[in-house]
């Protein structure tokens, strides 16, 4: 495990103040233009989840319209590092993890939303997740912290960068399989590929 | 358990898009309809909020502010299933469960609000949920979808229908009693009924 | 363990109901005001979402911009009690418990805000946490009802007041040492002080 790890602040993160939480002094459009860009956080907000849902659902046709298609993806854990270009390949990445052995539980909490423009946007979330790997023995669990880019591309919000780091991440080795009672995955998920 | 189960997509929820998240082309009164709009979104998910509070903590009085009366509860966890019909017997069945040997933890993460109406919304949740019943060694836990329908009453939100299905429940048999340093349901929980 | 706790309902928690979620009947002014009081429980939000991400990463440059100078906590876990008086006090405290042999993590679920006017608000939030102490071979977790109060200072919302009760609290002795595959806060906490 490397102790060197950059500090995880806005500044080292990219993220800068977006448009305040203030609303205009103008006239009707102006206000117009507020009431948009608090349906655009909720649009945002909203994109996200549907991402968790649909990771840990294997609900690979709703994902792929979450992402652009350029989308950049880097995520380091402790024991993976995950670097994607491209919705297929992302697309394609999770469809092959959540397998009928997986089990996945992610969640994103605390979202920090900036917006840049009316077609630009960034978030900070605070990831909660586990995972098992039934036919390796395998949980992973921990949190990140999530930095995100969007864009809204013909009147829709879509994920086009998304980077995490961990804040902690713990290995399991289990000596016994879960007592699933219920387990969608196992049910809906793709081929195992190891 | 079965491996037999329908895919949790919004097709299959019975969720359709709701009003956009676009602000209005229009005048003043159109405006103020958008932010009424988001103003019944917060309302929605501060429901929701009080619900999951209340169960926690076993707080019927507030808890039975909060179903329409005709309230439709279905849940298919993975070691049980549970349809009830009625603010009445909801309320009843949950102080039933949350009693002095229990242990509750409830989360609904990732609202996912659809606006139909001034008084018609649906919601997708993603749950994540720890029960212990102390005086049988038992734990559940897991993760479930919920898939709601809201209706404004007389001015305020209530639960209409309420539905969930697990993505992942696990029950463990405890060796040993959880060492519990705080217990708020030992001191406010009903009385055990098994 | 202590059987005697006080009920957590709103009143108990000198909770009462804020503006309601009710859009104005008035003109473009009172609009505005709407939109502002939407945009300013955005911003509450997200001040207690930069707080948990700070404490979770020992950030107490960002953190000592959160709190009011007088601000109050009082947290009543299971095993401690916590009252501090004072900003500075305040981010000492946390820097000296989130140290390199620290694990935390702290999520803030189901905010419930009731904005007072246009300087005053409360929330309840419904808080999971997980600590490991390392070098102490010590794990809590558990549940509580935080009850907040902000204040807007110079335009931006600070935290006044802060309060907590456990729902649930369970402190576990560990026989191994977590295997953490990567720890944030082993390079960036600060020094154990015990």
């Amino acid at each position: 495990m490397s102790k060197e790890r950059q500090v995880l602040n806005k500044e080292n993160l990219g993220i800068t103040p977006g448009l305040p939480l203030q609303a205009s002094q103008g006239g009707i459009e102006e206000l117009r233009a507020d009431i948009q860009r608090l349906m655009d956080m909720e649009a945002i907000r909203q994109l996200k989840y549907a991402y968790f849902r649909c990771v840990d659902t294997a609900n690979l046709e709703e994902l792929a319209t979450l992402f652009h298609d350029d989308v950049t993806v880097h995520f380091i854990g402790g024991s993976y590092e995950w670097k994607v270009q491209g919705k297929r390949d992302y697309v394609n990445n999770i469809g092959a993890a959540f397998s009928t052995e997986a089990v996945g539980q992610h969640n994103a909490h605390h979202p920090e939303i900036q917006m840049h423009s009316e077609t630009e946007a960034t978030a900070i979330w605070y990831l909660e997740d586990s995972m098992w790997i039934l036919n390796h023995n395998a949980r992973t669990r921990g949190t990140a912290l999530y930095w995100d880019r969007y864009l809204k591309v013909d009147g829709k919000w879509l994920i086009k960068d998304t980077r995490y780091e961990r804040i902690y991440e713990i290995n399991d080795q289990l000596t016994t399989r879960p007592n699933l009672s219920s387990h969608y995955l196992g049910a809906h998920g793709g081929e195992p590929q190891f």
